[in-house]
């Protein structure tokens, strides 16, 4: 039934089954609608959608990185149900279908949610590829060991990420007193927007290692670029900074997955999904180059 | 990759692929998100997304008719693409698809988009069934011949179909002088909510004939019961009012297909996108008996 | 440049200058967006420019009373500006310019803002027409003397009014107790919704005189149907018992003058600044049959 | 630091210490922001806050029921922290908390957040008041035994409770299949809003014992009425109606305790929370006459 | 009836009949409520009436360049109607009322709507203005010849502009692969952002004529500054850049007639109708000195 | 009956009592939800409780100022009442209630509202602190003498302030022509956002005394950061900026006390709540450092 009368499917990217069936995709989108530990305003669980429905409103010829990512196949899998178990569990049950994925030959891409997910799909790549570093963008350190009595809190998500791989975090402008003193006293290497600034992109990039997962949080966004979240923090990174220090991990290191998360689409406009599946598409675009 | 650990597909239901696929259907879905013949406050373009996403927050087993419709198969198709030559050429393209669907036996259910979108569905329907005859739930008359200088504007689209079959409408309230007095002259069948109520529901079923078809444009529902519309209309109907006349509709004849159109979801609480979603699957449950 | 390539300008009804010109027209339209006073959630004095661009949407001829009240001519004034010095000063400003209409040979329609405007508009009638009664709807008895200091708070409405002329109350379910009780030893005729059904449209009616003037909170609907308000209450009147009460009093009475308040558009859908255009409408087409 | 100039504080009713404070209360209002089971649209985490809000814009007189309800005292507490442990362990620290304040001499007003928060208030006085029932309001059965792997989901809330007390429940109109056989098979009251009119308040209220729980989810309403809801549904109870049911128990027996639940407000228009603060003081006025 | 007690009419700028007659006028506002093509989110034929709601907000003398733009009299002319014969039809009828009001002396002002608006407006100056260049600001190429079968598709308008005159775009971060092949084949000079910053604003001043039309598409503005569009794009333009941009053109050149389109307001903050508002105004003060 | 089981209350920052007690606080935040001079858009009056609101979404710690600024105490009072007899009796209401708590040894942080809560705030101040100097955050002049017959407007704030005390102003963008002369006449240091750039945070800072009360309009902001505002601008400061001059005013002067004002949540997203949180617990940590 499928023919010239009708609209693509709402994958992502609404693309035609010749670049999204699965065997064809060497890209998978995961969305996992999970916002259950948030702490804050919620409505992350609507992000994958959002960000899915945008992405349909997006040129497919990435301008920006002159190339067409779409090409390379990418596939959407339905949403990742909600584990009644709580958030371990729910880790469990995303670590197992990333894996799977992985082990299957694809590159996989995680929608959340909360970021929490992130660990999930963390854990089953620092399992399978060697010598993993992650990238971390976030405005909160979430280097608690446990919050309100749950180690897999939103706001444990790089304290568990940190335990697996070495990190490097960008976008640092709020944390509690006893994480500031525990990222110092570990030497870990995060970066506020401004330390950021001044390191440059390369100043980071050259402080991962050859094969690079990236978690981000799109609150890492100032909140002028990015207010459809849970936390939003004035005084962040803006698009042309996030961008190039992509492009400069790019160039130097191979992506091998990553994920976007955070995104709660009804706490502001609608041009803030939109972002989200461009960042996704850059992500795409720069990680799985033909 | 579909199992246990992920929820349902997106589709009108969430329906398991079993209970979904094109050849196991008996239902199909046909999304057309239309609106550029809008006049008022737009928005019916997001209208079959907003039913299909609110579908999913709906309990399959339909109590009010002891019944549980998905049993039969519902298939969701993608959205009908909009046609850049207008709304002719738009209601042509939906004749051409409803009619190969029913060709193949299916039962087709349309969500609009604007009510133009019936037009085409109606055409399909009264070219293959003999004596059919259609029930109309409007708040407006839409028996204007041409508007803006288009005979397949919204405004039109009773006209229209008053020309290929025989037609009973339920919930006027909103009408030209010219267009009131032609029904008059005519001799139409058109019933203002409070005429409704005296005839009752039986009283107006047993104006149809064996075969029915039925096209709602939600602005028949008071707009307290559904606000978010172009052309939201206080005074109108309450949702057991209208399920009554379903229901006796059902009882009496064979309800052969049907639309649901105008929802236009920014306009009022996402609650009137679960109305529409409960009526969709009211209608299919009334319609396809096992 | 008025031709036929553009549309009416936005004034009450969108109507063209043959049927909104001062001099040829009979009614005109007061916008006052004024909510100073207000205590709970603001926004009233959005609501004058949100019932005038409802009203455009709305068909001219009015199928519930088969006429067409644009004819008569109706004219739309600027806004009146805000007074600084104060609730008493704008009253008095409102009083002046109504007076003024009036003398002119104008049907005055005030539009608030606040319920405080109504003050105005109903001196201006109380002092020109011998023998007035005013038909209040309201959730609120507004009967307080004095509140937040100030004797023209939005609180004292319907006391104020009851001091010039004699008051018949539809709606009523909200008040102090000190108002409740001056309400019962004054003998007031203040009627809840359960009350009105009791009595019914015409026993409400037989209570007014040879000339009337409505003064409309729109709080007197129940907040399914008008809910974007300041003070939205439940158990309140439906639009239909509106309706009949308004048809009934133009049958037996002459309505001299309206107002309608208490619309705040941003608490509310847009279907309901639709409502209050068409019972601005209903209302003039009952007051002021040719 | 208290005196005329300012406005009383933010507590259920906006009241001064003289009526709100702990010792001199009777009533306590225990606000649960939590919703971490919700399983549609979420937000219900932010109707505590909001039914707060909202009563300070309601009249202290309760001219419905013409009494002072806060006359008595209502202390209201500061929010009831979600548990990490999962719903099981909130619903404990409820029921806690509850029975300290039961044993305390208090009537407990519980504000959710998701249904599920009933349990442990509902546990709390089923173990202190022999021969207790319970009434309760809600579209869905809730009578699922394990809903995503937990006994303690939104979708099990009577179903648990129903295992302590005698239940009659109102407003039902929707369910699982297997849910409607278990509530016929065991001869549950449940009564859809039609089966309600037909019973009527007394035939309703005369299934109760001596002593009633109230547990209300808003839902139960019809989704005219309140549309700020993680499931709403269309064909639900009406004010008058609630307000007479609740009247007729009151008139019978002794409500000594309730719930109100469910409100997720940036769903719907602000009214709805205006609602849900007005319930509440009724169910107050009426439970706890001086 | 127009006295100091009234507010002034909402026309652009709210201005008294003496500074916005039409015949002592200069300056004409043309608005354009039209969006039939438009293939992302919807809602710029709402653009209009809320950039002249928020023209009343702000202050006439424009303290950014020292001048009061009214005093050359700013009219506002009625909604041109939506034609129903399609975008073609539509560009025409904008093309020939432009074209009268050039003949009769006055600066048209273009006010979308979609961004095909722009194509009537500017072959009307093309037309009338010898060596006339054109300025687009845009974050698109809209440089398709025909999108869903339409050559007046909003992502066809500066195709159909470079075709009647010489084109420099400011702003290009979202093509077709096809367009930006076209783009560098025909050597057209489309600048994005970065390269635009490189340039600097004489540098893009300089590549235009004596004369100059400027088309105005706001999401060339980043989309944290303009969010209220269909298709809002990160990376973009900032105020100050674009301010110094339009005063780079203005000291060297003559702006002869503007638009500035795609504001659909309903998608982003109230501020984006206040920045569009302002940018219009900018722009008069900068093309009509005294 | 507070415990570990329960939130803490919703003061500033959801401190314990053993933060918050006013005995044991330095800083007393006083909330004034008073708009009701306002005469753009409206909604400051719910300012106050939406930035109460978002601070408990707000790390304790300050990492960009490595402080715990809520150690020194931060007591929250109730709402500061409206004056029903105007402006001025409003700002005489604020003088004295500041002036108390300055006298009880209190450093008072005012949350509007209107920025014309401003000028009670700093008279209180400027009577008791010899040699106070006042720095101004706001895009507007506020600096007519009379606005709308009142000297208490909000567009009066910054002339009455002028008068008690020495000014400096950042983020200038908007004026009266009148305002505008009169500032440059008296030679008034008023500074747009570019000519605070070329001064630079020290080149201001040093304009001012050893005492500074601060008054923040937020609409200094640039309306990309901060959009929920009745009059935004787009042109203005960035949080950087901002937080840059507060540092360097706070290195060499003592900050004595300061209000934030302006905030219309309804208006923007979420986010703005927030960061006018962080604006407020920043500029605590700088002034009352420990």
């Amino acid at each position: 039934m499928t023919d010239e009368r009708f609209s693509p499917p709402r994958n992502f990217g609404w693309l035609p089954p010749e670049h999204s069936d699965y065997e064809r995709s060497r890209v998978v989108i995961l969305p996992v609608p999970y916002d259950s530990t948030a702490s804050g305003w919620v409505g992350s669980r609507e992000g994958p959608a959002a960000i899915i429905d945008a992405s349909g409103n997006m040129e497919l010829y990435d301008i920006g990185i002159s190339s067409e990512p779409y090409l390379v196949g990418i596939h959407t899998l339905p949403d990742v149900a909600a584990h009644g178990g709580g958030p371990e569990a729910m880790v469990e049950r995303i670590e197992g279908i990333a894996g799977e994925l992985i082990d299957d030959g694809k590159f996989v891409v995680t929608l959340g949610g909360e970021h929490t997910v992130a660990v999930g799909a963390a854990r089953a790549y620092a399992s399978r590829v060697p010598g993993l570093s992650v990238l971390a963008f976030d405005a909160n350190a979430d280097m608690r060991d446990v919050y309100l009595d749950s180690p897999y809190s939103h706001a444990c998500t790089l304290r568990r990420i940190s335990e697996i791989a070495p990190l490097v975090q960008v976008g640092l402008r709020s944390a509690e007193r006893e994480e500031h003193e525990y990222i110092r006293e570990q030497g870990f290497r995060f970066y506020g927007p401004r330390e950021f600034r001044s390191l440059g992109p390369e100043g980071v990039a050259q402080q991962l290692s050859e094969a690079v997962y990236i978690t981000f949080d799109l609150d890492a966004f100032d909140s002028s670029v990015v207010s459809a979240l849970g936390t939003p923090e004035p005084g962040g990174l803006h698009w042309d900074e996030v961008s190039d220090l992509l492009e400069a991990v790019a160039r130097r290191w191979r992506i091998v997955g990553f994920d976007v998360t955070e995104l709660a689409p009804s706490l502001g406009p609608r041009a803030n999904a939109q972002l989200a599946a461009k960042l996704v598409y850059r992500l795409i675009g720069l990680a799985v180059r033909e």
